[in-house]
């Protein structure tokens, strides 16, 4: 490992960012760690800095890009709708335990683009049912948790074809790092600074009272209402367990709720959304009293179709989330095909499932409160890019009156 | 890998063997596979064979030395007595659902051997309380399990320190595949012979319905009262499910269930216990009434009395079993410092839990019952060697008489 392509100072730095900067793991905890096999170079420096931050016990769940490939390859057409149900309530049981949860991706986006795409749905149908009861507690943050990610090699190869593999892994690495401050003397400050600026615009956002939002750009004429008592979040935060992370490594998003059933016009997506290993580009989708009612890709239609299709609140809309176009990782100029990273290159939207922390005492809401507040439910949470340098945006108050917010993808 | 001190072809067929021989998995059974992460050559294969035979989900569970270490370096001293309950629950609940169950064991015997005893026993306690739900589905054998090893670096350069690396590995390979009987052409068909054979043998015992065995050799003279109605196995044997697997790979024993309450004299281990990262070693024990009422070693006495110590049950034997001194594992001469070999190299004794079904209609037994047998319950199960190249037993039946068993370490 000497002659490494990861700088292994920095990735000391992203092990230190991960545990008291992202999960803030407190003594006496459990860790739960999932991440790709490859990544054990990061995962061993972050299990010895949350011991060493007093972690009772770290578990690792390592999965590997090679037997997940194996299933697609040889499987039988029978098994697709199958899922590790007894490891996912077991990660339930965890959580509902006091453990905190780190994930770390680092695997090919495009790691399934060439295998059965029905299969690909079904089983990853089968995992979000079955992964529901411990996601839940994540969605409705009732336990510290963050994701960062590894530069793996195939991973950076998909954005880098023309390097060579060494080449690729170090350009990759360069610009994880970047993103997740770990560039710098004191990364751990460096996210205090950076989470009090997102607190000033979420802040700030929350004082408005907004009821819409409307986006204008070119192919885009979007006006998503905001969900009654709905609250913006960003940066770290408090989860319901009282300990305050920063669920994600990078973030440059503020984020709210969109009202499930107050989303009107038409939106086009400036960036293309990795999903399931498949690419989905050129998205072009109608809304109606909140619903899709038409949905076209130049890419991936019968891919973004099926995934618009897999339950009702598939057609609607959980998160809206704006991040300005000279973010760092924007101005990369990089796709990540990951939304780790491009979500926070632009102002975007979710399909799917809400965050109960985005609504004013989000945590005392049962679901049918949130969902009368217009707070969406859903196996899926898929976030797609809809910013881009043109994108304007008003926020609309309950009298009608229009305050800018974005101007030409900055902050107006 | 193209200069891999370890050969694919036969990587290839111990995949085989595992799957086949070792599971027998059946059309839509999913597979749990616990390895460390640097035996995923060999997790690849065996993964890619059980899809083929037609599993309908495999999941890999891998574990890193370096992660276990870190806990021990790092790890709070208040935090030793915590488990992953959640993860064993999971599998617990995995078995309950059907799945079988693949080990495959590679790590440093050795690994914990410079770590804190107290903290290295208190985890281990933990461990096997927490795990004790998804073990009893094990040793009562509801589903087909198996145990299958990966010639792991740091194992390997435990058992030949003088050789370099690749070398070592190279020769822990060949001794892994010897032993699984996978240097032949169609190893599957081997091991039908070789468990045709080890019927043969735990039949005869099965036929003499001896009430106890009495050992002779230097420094040993004990006498191992059988369970009653106790019954003999070797090789393949049906599970509960059903499905008739090879628990262990490789495998030379025919082994039963001592009566947990009639084990009186003393006996003297042959070859060194590797138990949780330190070696055992010139262990004397003596037994009055079946419970352990002396223990010494040349090496690691402590370990052993608070081994012993865990449980009551642990004072106590819960499986003998006979091996010819001639078996090809004892006739390497190796020390594997593995029990899963070693204990193929000898007759041995365990300490701690029986095995349900080595009882005449196990199964159907409850614990109560199986304890009036004179079956032996705990959280351990500890094999360690007694036979060597003098081992005499006699097969004493109810009437007191003496029938030859072994003689000078060899079927008789
Ligand atoms: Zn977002
Ligand atoms: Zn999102
Ligand atoms: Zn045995
Ligand atoms: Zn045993």
């Amino acid at each position: 490992m000497s002659d490494s392509p990861i700088d292994p100072t920095l990735l000391d730095r992203l092990a230190d960012v991960a545990v008291h900067t992202g999960l803030n793991i407190q003594p006496g905890q459990q860790l739960v760690i999932t991440a790709p096999a490859d990544a054990l170079p990061l995962v061993r420096r972050i299990t010895t800095a949350a011991y060493k931050a007093g972690a009772s016990l770290v578990t690792p769940i390592l999965s590997d890009a090679d037997l997940t490939l194996a299933r697609f390859q040889h499987g039988a057409d029978d098994s697709f709708d199958t899922a590790a149900g007894w490891l996912y309530r077991g990660m339930a049981d965890a959580y509902a335990g006091g453990a905190a949860r780190l994930a770390i991706v680092g695997e090919d986006p495009m790691l399934l683009s060439d295998m059965d795409a029905a299969r690909v749905s079904r089983a990853g149908k089968a995992t979000s049912t079955a992964y529901k009861p411990a996601l839940e507690k994540i969605s409705n943050f009732e336990i510290n948790w963050s994701i960062c990610s590894w530069p793996g090699l195939s991973w950076a190869r998909r954005m880098f074809p023309d390097l060579p593999g060494a080449q690729a892994q170090a350009r990759l690495a360069k610009a994880i790092f970047a993103a997740s401050r770990v560039d710098r003397d004191d990364p751990v400050a460096a996210w205090a600074d950076h989470n009090a600026a997102l607190k000033t615009r979420s802040s700030w956002l929350n004082d408005q009272r907004f009821t819409a939002l409307h986006f204008k750009s070119p192919g885009t004429d979007l006006t998503v209402g905001l969900a009654d008592d709905h609250e913006w979040h960003g940066g770290a935060s408090p989860a319901q367990n009282g300990v305050t992370c920063n669920p994600n490594i990078p973030t440059e998003e503020v984020f709210t709720t969109p009202h499930a059933r107050r989303v009107n016009g038409t939106v086009r997506s400036t960036k293309p959304l990795s999903h399931q290993g498949s690419l989905i580009d050129g998205i072009e989708v109608t809304f109606s009293d909140g619903r899709i009612t038409d949905a076209r890709a130049d890419k991936g239609q019968d891919i973004l179709r099926e995934l618009i299709a897999t339950d009702e609140g598939a057609a609607h809309l959980g998160e809206v989330a704006l991040v300005p176009h000279g973010s760092p990782i924007s101005q990369s100029g990089l796709l990540f095909y990951n939304t780790l990273f491009d979500e926070n290159a632009a102002c975007h939207i979710a399909l799917g499932q809400c965050y109960s922390k985005c609504f004013l005492d989000g945590a005392s809401l049962s679901p049918d409160q949130i969902t009368a507040k217009g707070g969406n439910s859903s196996l899926i949470h898929v976030d797609w890019m809809i910013g881009g340098p043109d994108t304007d945006i008003d926020g609309i108050a309950a009298d009608g009156t229009a305050t800018p917010v974005f101007r030409k993808g900055e902050w107006a």
